[in-house]
């Protein structure tokens, strides 16, 4: 590998993904070997005055991503050599994995799509020593069944002995030939070189007694034949790429009253600020027509990454863009984020740069059906480390939160729908994070009725209904659902003899309602809530609203019924 | 296929699951030609009033589990694969997934069970039609690929033309031989026999004008050449499976103060009613030493799946095994069900009887850090359609949990801990679903202290330290975390002056903090929380406790500092 030891982060520097978090000791002594860190750190291993956790994490210079949920490693070094080949950079990505995490299909995912693109800067060592956590892999030392499996996945493979560091240079010395991505399978043995733990089962995780110990180590010996040392080669000195945020984005264009679905609003916000803002990527998982990634991937295919029909690679990708100073924004339908949740969980654990965008959520898609509705993704969102939970009512809204994705650090996610909304905001409406829009207000209100989506335009319905009866209700669009607009709602509410009524189209379970009721059940604020509560059907739009109670018709008789 | 096609649910039926759930048409098609219903029936497609759903849900009597989300199909029929050979029936599982989904790891993860088991009665068809939802796929009409693909993970391969149904039936009749698995490969147009869409991109879930409906159905022609017509063979008549509950199950034997972990306490319960209750198998992703199913994996090895590291796999097969009768319980860690929600997900769609034991939640599993702490699966796991999420606090709640788990239909979570807990808890103690347990309780108690697992523990030690103080507090065990037992604590919540404060070892969004807030705020219960609020470190187990304000201290300070 060739990096500046004193700079890990160095844009050029080739990049190292420990994809089997669980040898993170292996990791630290390597690189208190360079010289980065005393050696002596090393005995602060997994203690809470230390970085060097039981698993890597961001909190250590040299470590990119989190790592310790198994199989994700490959799908990130994708996403770094994809962006290598953007920047014109010849760093190489090197993700070391064991033999358990082969398993994983996020793994095959990743495998796939480094050989559709060619990314012969990637290399991945599997680290084949027969032995799982629980009892022998499935393949043992047949190497020869990971070798056919990658040759058909489009890589070029080498077969080599782990322990016999020639042999291991010999072949990385020999990295970058030819147009596909390499991967090397090393046999090893767990616990080599230590006689009575060497290839034998059930010392997973197990430290040694102290007389163990002592014995291992008097055991062990250098296996080095070669004078390899601590010659570092040193990057390629080329062009930085250009990765700072612009002064301003262009504006938008929208008109009062104008229809515009947000997903759609999406789509020219990535359009319109990628133009003028280059660490803007993109990737979708073959629904860019309907997610209207698409805008952006017709004006700059350069930028995007078409991931097929596999979420969990498409959050690895983005990801690993995020570690080379993108922005990426990963898009499909909201449910199907749910299949790459352990990849938004540990990109939170990373500390990732990362814009999701779910489109096609509730019932208000209609007649396709609970499979692709995204009922849980408010839930499955919030409850990420250092989220941040948009959800946009209208296109002015929609686009300007995307805006703040690009500007503001962090794992955001932004839920759009799938019909078409009236633009209720003007154009030079500021949406900052943390905040909440007023929209009706008047002295005597009966309730503070709290929505977003296509249940503000319920509510904003119910409000003239009700209205027309002499009920005045308080509107709140609440599109920071995380962090959420606590103290706007709470003197709202306060002032509607602290009652609340939350609506949204989402399984009552951990959603908006909860989040509002969450937060402001403890200042005496009594929070009730409207959304679905039970498996949704296929069906109108309309008619699933009313039939899920959470429509304007809804809203006003749940109005009426409280005190 | 051998079916009895007036009993869809018939034992020794031959299974179909259509994992491209988006063909639903077709498959309504059929089973309307098969007289199951009229054909008349077909034009309330995507209807409120009509169960032929936009995707294909188990609302229909002959469908097994909800596809529409792709690459879940596989995994399902494996299960069932493998139900069939334990219960040494002859059935088939025939999957038909499109190119497109393919291209998810999910599918790989169960090729290479599959290939592993030898499951010679599984076919998978894969309609090759090139064209995805947004372009082209990456391989296109290239089938060699996916043969390469397939044979790597160890199955048989057929290559057939997909429009030539006396090759299809040629192949069909060839099913079952030799050991492996059979993929049938079949080469189609989209759209074929329609001159103006066959084989063109753009056409994906596009409703046709009337005027291209006439042109289109003109076109069309009955392509088959041989006289397949509408006989069904019947099915095998073969002894059915024993799928009953047992009366009782033997009783628990802990002693009050005994030390145990949860964990381990699901594992004995696995284990004691397995003995007695023949529909409980079980499954694991390479944890099975650390979550304690190993010890119904020695004893009831045939009944055990080992589904190495490959969890979306896992939920795949338990649902396959659920659709069958069996009562399947999977394990693994908490955090890596997150690699399995899409699935979890639509078993929700499926109303799958599908128990999930998640092992090793929260900042209490200590040294390994935040990458294996389960921080969000009380959130995940709530917001899935008609989920039960159970939370037992010693080892004998832990047990009868697993028994209610085994006795209630629907998808059941436990979460279990990883470190040891006294009992507190006799062994003739019930714990039904939706109930609590108050165990402090006293007349002028200032708060109603909610809390469930560890951090009932530390409650339990809160309220000792503050009655040594002359501070009384109510405590709960609220076990049962949806359905909650509102009624409960509503009533403890009233004797303490509407006061509640819940203490969970999760993150604060869409846990137990947030389901009690969601219930309770409504009546006018002010909810206070302690959760974990941000990304943890390593370290001890009581010192994270400590550090992230879970523990009797931060107990006692916030029950101090409430008016």
């Amino acid at each position: 590998m060739r990096y500046d030891s004193k700079n890990p982060h160095y844009y050029n520097n080739d990049r190292f993904i420990l994809s089997k978090g669980h040898a993170a000791p292996l990791l630290y002594a390597a690189w208190a070997e360079t010289g980065l860190f005393p050696t002596e750190d090393l005995l602060k291993l997994r203690t809470l005055g230390s970085d060097l956790e039981g698993h890597p994490t961001p909190r250590l210079p040299f470590v990119d991503v989190a790592t310790g949920s198994l199989g994700q490693g490959l799908g990130v070094g994708v996403g770094m050599a994809l962006c290598a080949r953007l920047d014109k950079l010849d760093y190489r990505t090197y993700v070391l994995m064991g033999d358990g995490e082969i398993a994983e299909g996020a793994v095959w995912e990743a495998a796939s799509l480094a050989g559709v693109n060619e990314l012969n800067n990637l290399i991945a060592i599997v680290d084949v020593n027969r032995l799982g956590q629980s009892q022998e892999t499935a393949f043992g030392h047949h190497l020869n069944v990971y070798k056919r499996r990658f040759e058909s996945f489009g890589w070029r493979t080498e077969e080599i002995d782990g322990h016999d560091l020639e042999e291991i240079t010999e072949v990385l010395a020999a990295v970058g030939l030819g147009k596909q991505p390499l991967v090397i399978l090393a046999k090893t043995l767990k616990g080599a070189g230590i006689s009575f733990i060497q290839d034998k089962e059930g010392w997973h995780g197990k430290p040694l007694s102290k007389d163990e110990a002592a014995r291992a180590i008097a055991e062990l010996q250098p296996t080095a034949k070669s004078g390899i040392g601590h010659h570092i080669p040193a990057p390629t000195q080329l062009p930085a790429p250009k990765n700072e945020a612009p002064a301003s984005y262009p504006p938008t264009a929208y008109k009062l009253g104008d229809m515009a679905a947000t997903r759609e609003a999406f789509g020219n916000a990535l359009l319109r600020i990628g133009e003028v803002d280059q660490r803007i990527v993109a990737m979708d998982g073959d629904t860019k027509n309907s997610t209207y990634s698409e805008k952006f991937y017709k004006k700059f295919p350069e930028r995007f990454t078409e991931c097929f029909i596999a979420e969990q690679d498409m959050v690895g990708v983005a990801t690993g863009f995020s570690t080379r100073g993108k922005v990426p924004f990963a898009s499909t339908f909201a449910c199907f984020f749910s299949r790459a949740y352990d990849q938004i969980r540990v990109a939170g654990i990373s500390m990732a740069n990362l814009k999701i965008v779910g489109s096609h959520v509730g019932v208000s898609i209609g007649e396709d059906g609970p499979s692709q509705m995204g009922l849980e993704d408010l839930a499955m969102m919030r409850a990420v480390a250092g989220s941040t939970v948009l959800y946009p009512s209208d296109a002015v809204a929609a686009e300007k939160l995307v805006e703040q994705m690009a500007l503001n650090r962090g794992i955001h996610y932004l839920r759009t729908s799938r019909p078409k909304a009236a633009v209720i905001y003007n154009n030079d409406e500021q949406f900052p994070i943390g905040g909440a829009k007023v929209l009706r207000q008047a002295a005597g209100d009966k309730v503070t009725v709290v929505a977003a989506g296509v249940t503000l335009t319920e509510a904003l319905k119910a409000a003239d209904q009700l209205k027309n009866e002499g009920i005045g209700i308080t509107v709140i669009d609440a599109y920071s659902v995380k962090p959420l607009a606590k103290d706007a709602i709470k003197a709202a509410a306060q002032a509607t003899g602290n009652v609340v009524l939350t609506v949204e189209d989402h399984y009552t379970e951990g959603g908006l309602g909860d989040a509002v009721a969450g937060e402001l059940s403890s200042e005496g604020i009594r929070v009730h809530k409207l959304a679905v509560t039970e498996l949704p059907h296929s069906g109108k739009p309309e008619e699933l609203l009313a039939r899920y109670g959470i429509d304007a018709g809804a809203i006003v008789r749940k109005v009426k019924s409280l005190g």
